[in-house]
């Protein structure tokens, strides 16, 4: 079973605005290596070089990532262990953590 | 070792144009992604939402790396092993592979 | 951080005897499976053949790895957060994950 | 298109028993582990501790792989390109490449 493009759910600590912008100066420095990378194919760089910029892309993607999942496993799986609805969010929070790491 | 950051050299066959241009398409949709997913936090959506959309911009990020080592192995590796270079060219590739697939 | 190899703790919940022979089995039967790539390295048979079968190696452990992972989401961390103690158990919990999925 | 099991092929260089032994040496050791993990089931061990085992099985196997892979493209694939039969070896590379490296 794959898991829902909008749950319609939402954390249940709702991020500060500092977190927010925290996460968001990361995603822009992915954004802007993404654009480096078409650069490097218009200038025709060396495929070998590409590759090494774009494996770094995908280690600041999966660090984004691993905090999402922190945060959430931190707020929103423990809130519902709490108050016993944690079987469902431990089974969506592991076939989130497949997904991811696949 | 590492792969270095620029290693001057370049593709042994130039990309054409169109090449160029698909490779792009698909790093210009990336870069949408990337965009959207800043929306979702600033949204404050939910996590889980979000890391599914986040293994989505790793699997296309997975594609592009995927055919730049196609083309890079059926060019630049091939030629490399018809003038008697293959060695260093074959470990070369096989580093990135690593790095890449890490 | 590395986590240690002997964390001295033990399951909130015993496995039963049912449980253990699960996975188990699981394991009897990926250890068939290493030795059968020893043989195929013996008969020297085709890389890649050997190295599809590897790749199965691959898959099997890893089922038994997010089945131990769900159970251990489950039981221990469920638990850990019901007793108060669910920080710690989280941070764990997700440094395994990040191990078990590079 | 998966790759066939048994593809009836041969590797270009017969490997030496030497070779064969140093290979085999080490999926010894990766049998072993996996026994060890048996045993820390049996045991009851801490699920987070057969984790950390289970990902130093999946490291060990990933560098077997590697170097079959690294043994296959020095001497399978680079004779295939000098013989001009290099687009298939190419392909059939990258196809067990991106299997290996899911």
């Amino acid at each position: 079973m794959e898991l829902p493009e909008d749950s319609g759910k939402k954390p249940v600590k709702p991020r500060s605005d500092e977190e927010k912008q925290q996460i968001n100066n990361r995603l822009k420095r992915i954004e802007g290596q993404v654009r480096g990378i078409q650069k490097m194919v218009e200038d025709d760089r060396y495929c070998v070089d590409t590759l090494v910029q774009i494996s770094a892309i995908k280690n600041a993607i999966d660090k984004v990532g691993y905090s999402l999942l922190e945060r959430h496993t931190h707020h929103c799986v423990a809130n519902a262990i709490h108050n016993g609805e944690g079987e469902e969010a431990i089974d969506e929070l592991l076939k989130v953590v497949q997904q991811f790491a696949k």
